[in-house]
């Protein structure tokens, strides 16, 4: 389903959703009152500029679970109308328990928000993938992202480390989403397990996309944060056909949702046209969505 | 104020509230037509009954997300009741996130829920547990418990590989959370980061204890799953004082809460006392108790 929606947009690309109450426009901040509110008209109007643009949009459920359980009612909406416009829902929620647990996440981010991709932490051990890749939701099209090269700098104390057989713990970990993701490849070639492989590691890139041949990459970090045209490049599938099928979902937060200026924003609110950010939004969204489409090609 | 509230109760013990609907007693499921209301109603008997009996008590938050907002109004009441009850409230989110997305993790766990100790996923580096340590969380007496050495049997498969220098991953662990600890450590002689570590794993507690002399461990796994007095006692801090400062609580979920029968209930309730059930779960953590106190005397 996401490979489709890849291909339908042309662009394998998805705007990250992390809205933080002092960086939004000024003219959604002075149209409402309690907070929570001026999350949910934000994110709305996100949605709707980019729908069409792009395939894909991230939530970030710390943003929404910050404001407690209208928070999650606003997320539950942004999900439901994200995937009423075509769009395909990833919940970044960095989830990860045992049993029990496990599959209690799993019923909240498929069964009860209806995302359509979930991601997962995975230090309590492989045996805690299990729950999301239950068959119902494999047939429902529901698929997760694991954790296993983040763009952070911290996580080079920690993800980089040798272990004892040769490997790093990425790489691992690379192993284990590989092995969890070998029952479940659908008929594009792509598995329902991915994994988050930042574009800030070139030195690794080839290495992770040998290592997990099958599984589609959430990759963070372009951009901004200092990764470039040739490391997107490094970690297309080789031999892929259509560009829903390269393996790559390339994701950009602030550099899309804050788009717009204030400077903008006050001038177009003198025209009437107090929606201007959302044009911002919706040019960003596009450029990058062009952008990446040529390095992908 | 977790080690005083030890010291007030005499053991360190913690109840697990991981409430399944299909658990539950009948007549709570049978007074409430929306699950979430039952699962609110045996959230706050179970606190109730527990109260008094054990210092602490363990919210496991996707037994309350499964319900959605819904679910987290009721997490948000349970937590409050507790505190409200002498409860310190343990918050079992696993949360993981990097900057602005941890700070607001941080910011739902203590500021908005009033939990006072949050669990923490470490994968994604040692730079994402800084968020929890802000000073004002500090002050306010917050702590987190990053996971270590888990109890589920799958943790083997990754928890206790070796690295090439000759520590296993959960030692590594062990060492980020004692450095991560080392600036917080108050008059009590404990830090405010602590560890999650199963009592599942009588080989390798001795060393962790070593590793983190000054960490609280949460411990799962005593009784159900196997873990016996001697897998506490090797948990213990050496040479510690008053029963608080031993640096553990230890956890228990299923074997507490759910510690009616059915065929008791359908007893009790025939002669108008419906409330049994409760009187099962105070006697329970009441058993537990002693049992831990003996223990860690």
């Amino acid at each position: 389903l996401l490979a489709a929606a890849i291909d339908r947009c042309g662009s394998p690309v998805c705007v990250g959703l992390d809205p933080v109450l002092d960086k939004l426009p000024a003219v959604v901040r002075a149209g409402h009152s309690e907070p929570v509110e001026a999350i949910r008209a934000f994110s709305l109007g996100v949605i709707r500029a980019v729908a069409g643009q792009v395939p894909a949009i991230k939530f970030q459920s710390a943003c929404y679970e910050r404001y407690g359980a209208p928070g999650l009612s606003v997320l539950e909406h942004g999900i439901a109308v994200a995937r009423e416009l075509g769009l395909v829902a990833i919940l970044d929620a960095k989830r990860g328990d045992i049993g029990i647990s496990a599959e209690h996440y799993a019923a909240a981010a498929f069964g009860r928000m209806h995302a359509d991709w979930l991601t997962v932490s995975p230090y309590l051990g492989p045996d805690t993938l299990e729950p999301y890749l239950a068959e119902r939701y494999a047939t429902a099209g529901k698929g997760i992202f694991v954790l296993v090269r983040t763009s952070n700098p911290g996580s080079d104390l920690f993800q980089t480390l040798p272990m004892a057989d040769g490997r790093s713990v990425a790489h691992m970990m690379a192993d284990a989403v590989d092995a969890a993701g070998s029952r479940s490849i659908g008929v594009s070639g792509l598995s329902t397990v991915g994994a988050v492989v930042g574009a800030t590691k070139p030195d690794d890139a080839a290495r992770l996309r040998a290592r997990m041949p099958n599984a589609i990459f959430l990759v963070p970090g372009y951009g901004a944060q200092g990764g470039t045209a040739a490391d997107i490049v490094a970690l297309v599938r080789a031999g892929s056909g259509s560009v829903g099928t390269r393996g790559v979902l390339v994701t950009a937060s602030r550099s899309v949702i804050y788009a717009f200026s204030e400077q903008q924003g006050g001038q177009l609110e003198k025209i009437g046209a107090a929606d201007g950010w959302m044009v911002a939004v919706a040019d960003s969204a596009s450029t990058l969505a062009s952008e990446i489409a040529m390095i992908c090609r």
